[in-house]
């Protein structure tokens, strides 16, 4: 008797323990702060016995040439990226604090976009360049064609490595949140602007008709940013080396997988699409001990606890009316205070509080005696806060960091500042709320915490193995619809629509004619009849 | 100093371990084909410890009322549901493979559906005033409640399980592929009809424009059978006790999980919601060896191999002349064929085909001789068939069968025949295009096996892993989106836009009107001093 081959039990087993050892992996990534997530995604990766090769621009602020876990390929790059610079987004900030402050008008709103979009034409513009330079470098081209990379993996809010996976034909995987467009679903799923909150709307997913309509006016903003923004810089290039009916939209949805940087204890649950891999938090991870100087002073909150305050790492200096409000508030609280604070000594701190320039943030989220977490509401420290159950005081100040809050407010987890309007009274009262034992902020965010952490896999696992799955198989395709090949008339059945309705029409017609026809006979029938 | 709480590292590693131990979960699963895999999910919740209860009724085929797996609660019914019976299904296939085989006018294939629609109408009334009873036997009402179940596990297809869910206010999840209106996905995610093939229509993803009128056409049925066939015997019950704007469907949609009986090795990549799990394929298990009489007959085929056939358990005689066709087909061939067959020895019957009466299926498709499988498209097999890497032949009978091929047949790992067509010829030459080597069916289909077999979790264990977690956390509610709580209207955004058009209407006429008022100014005021 012919011995059973294992095949079918071991295929399981492998898929679990196998990690395509010694897959070669390229990585375009964008640089600035999302380089610091992509930097953990390639360290799992080298982890897993993967080689990364990082490809990086000569002008790069973020990305090193020299790592242990990547060897990098530097191209000369003579213009820089303006975006993400500290001028920018502090100018950005002035001025949408001046618009908010004084309830700016419409046309004000309208013109920080405007300028706002220009900035992105002409980045998109510089990277656009930059993969030209790049296509154009047919030494470089051969060289990494030679390699054979099983797959390619890039952040695809600026979609150079978009255009170059496709050029280079190799399985495509994203690290993403944002696309050149706007938030990175509305390009692979469907998107109802009826219920899912679009980005900068400050919408949740339960919306009034007001709100709707500001949903709907911010999902138009988007549509004029993907089509008349962010598309146009890279047509040369499409037009050039992929043909005929291509542009950076079209390429960028032919991705394998698109590994999206939220989960749903953050994110409102919407419509999704089976390439769609949820990682959010995969950045988060268990709190080291304190060194001593921090422990102490957290040891000598005794019940009361410790609020930790950090306004992100760029926009730190608010100004001093902010500033002094923000110490006052603090001085009148028993708990203790650790805030990361740039700039001058404010006259009004308190003996609680201890101001420091870099803080252990998530091994201060991770202490026990962590109350809130007071915080602009990036995503990396919402996750933090999410991972370690401390419930958050949001003070967004800029780009998505509003909507952000809005998400976690939802959920009764946090409570939200306007920081144009707030003053020591108000985040006084913001905190004694959330400190409120009576009220549930921190029983909610414990619960949200533990929805986070019930998943099969962690986050990051999950990661690496749906980048090893499309290396094994060389691609997801089965995973993608077929929604993007249709022309937007076909996807939404216009054209049969306007068929069937046609011969509704037609068959209507019909019958009403031959009525008629019957009805004229019969009257002249009866008309003859009586005649006679 | 105070050491740290493991918490935040537990949680992690409970998710993976606990398992709610037991759990208190209710059963209301519907009776026939769709009772076999409920017990492989109540047999695999009864092995992580929990305790299950079965509600069945008096008139059930299926369901025992013993069992080492769970306690059952047997309700008096003396109605029994007319659907699924082999009196029902044979007359149905008979009539339709008339209509089929007469090239049938669109009148016969309406009536065909109509009967159909009858039918089902009775079904839902039957379940209906099943449910009704249940509803008022306070008997019962009061030692449900009692009993304080965690869970309440149903099929959707007749809602009686989701009415009673919700009267009793437990979180409830799916074991679904069907609802009474149609697939599943229709009701739970958005299904754009341009690619999304429904079912009946015989259409893949890939459709043409007539395709798509057909596909639309089809969905107009799904939505008249819905609004129509299946929710009207509930209304009564929805009426008296969950109140206004309540209906089946509404109900329906407010599951805490769908655990979806297909994954994307089958079902064609769609959009879907983050609270629909997919198991398909679930109740695939490795072969187990053969009994030597069949192991002996599967050896003597030598390098040939041999071929299963089975054309289900319900519909097997299909007369005279089609037997005869099979026989000679599979006579003509030097292959082996194990030939499942209720009836009458075929005259043409080769020595190289072993007629049984029943067959040992899962073993026979696990076998390395078995080269083809010939079956009428259940999905049952189609997934044994997936997980084993066996080439399909689908002869589709009834209901879904033709779809669930069409799936199969779009991946290139199966061939289909019509039955009302087919001959000795046409299967001769089907059988040896699959069975050729230089034909690419067999790697195709160990590729799609690979695929099925690299998941992070095997489908019963996700099944499992994610019932579990809604006992743990009493639910899902942060996974289930918003959309099912609009009117269709602002879910279309019709409201918003009807707002928006009417501005820009109205701000265009306000331009034309000044602009008119201005030249008719300047008109007058040149006429007047031409005069002057």
């Amino acid at each position: 008797m012919e011995p059973y081959p294992a095949w079918t039990f071991l295929v399981s087993f492998l898929a679990m323990t196998s990690s395509c050892d010694g897959g070669k992996v390229l990585v375009f990534p964008v640089d600035g702060s999302h380089w610091l997530n992509m930097k953990i995604i390639v360290e799992a990766l080298h982890s897993q016995g993967h080689q990364i090769t990082v490809l990086r621009s000569s002008s790069s602020w973020y990305i090193s040439e020299f790592s242990p876990y990547y060897t990098s390929i530097t191209i000369i790059q003579e213009q820089s990226q303006p975006i993400e610079s500290q001028n920018f987004m502090s100018s950005f900030l002035k001025r949408s604090m001046e618009i908010n402050k004084n309830d700016g008008s419409l046309w004000a709103f309208f013109e920080l976009y405007w300028n706002f979009f220009n900035l992105l034409v002409q980045n998109q513009q510089v990277v656009a360049n930059f993969t030209s330079s790049i296509f154009e470098n047919t030494t470089l081209i051969g060289d990494l064609n030679k390699t054979g990379y099983d797959l390619f993996l890039t952040d695809p809010t600026f979609p150079g490595g978009v255009l170059l996976a496709h050029y280079l034909q190799l399985p495509l995987v994203y690290n993403v949140r944002w696309l050149f467009s706007g938030e990175a679903h509305l390009a692979v799923a469907p998107s109802p602007v009826s219920y899912i909150p679009i980005c900068f709307s400050h919408n949740s997913d339960k919306m009034d008709f007001f709100q709707r309509i500001r949903n709907m006016i911010h999902y138009i903003m988007v549509l004029y940013r993907d089509y008349y923004v962010s598309r146009p810089p890279y047509q040369a290039l499409c037009d050039r080396y992929f043909g005929n009916n291509v542009n950076v939209m079209s390429l960028t949805q032919k991705a394998d997988l698109w590994l999206m940087r939220v989960d749903f204890t953050f994110e409102f649950p919407r419509p999704t699409m089976p390439n769609v891999i949820y990682v959010g938090g995969f950045q988060s991870k268990p709190s080291k001990p304190l060194s001593s100087e921090f422990e102490e002073f957290v040891q000598s909150s005794g019940e009361h606890g410790v609020i930790v305050m950090t306004l992100g790492t760029l926009l730190s200096d608010l100004g001093h009316e902010l500033t002094e409000s923000f110490a006052s508030a603090f001085a009148s609280l028993p708990q203790k205070v650790v805030w990361r604070h740039v700039g001058k000594r404010p006259a009004t701190l308190g003996n609680n509080t201890m101001l420091v320039e870099w803080m252990p943030q998530n091994d201060l989220l991770g202490h026990p005696k962590t109350k809130v977490f007071v915080t602009h509401g990036g995503t990396n420290g919402l996750y933090e806060a999410i991972y370690h159950g401390v419930p958050v005081l949001g003070i967004p100040l800029i780009f998505d960091q509003h909507d952000n809050v809005v998400h976690l407010k939802a959920r009764g987890v946090a409570e939200m500042l306007d920081v144009t309007k707030l003053n020591a009274d108000s985040l006084t009262s913001a905190l004694k709320n959330i400190l409120d034992p009576e009220k549930p902020y921190k029983q909610n965010m414990l619960e949200l915490s533990q929805l986070h952490h019930d998943q099969p896999m962690k986050p990051l696992d999950n990661a690496v193995f749906w980048m090893e799955y499309v290396m094994r198989h060389k691609g997801a395709a089965h995973l993608r619809t077929e929604s993007y090949n249709l022309p937007w008339y076909a996807y939404h059945c216009l054209d049969v629509i306007a068929v069937l309705v046609a011969f509704v029409v037609l068959l209507i017609s019909i019958f009403i004619w031959v009525s008629c026809k019957c009805l004229f006979t019969c009257v002249m029938k009866t008309k003859k009849s009586k005649r006679e």
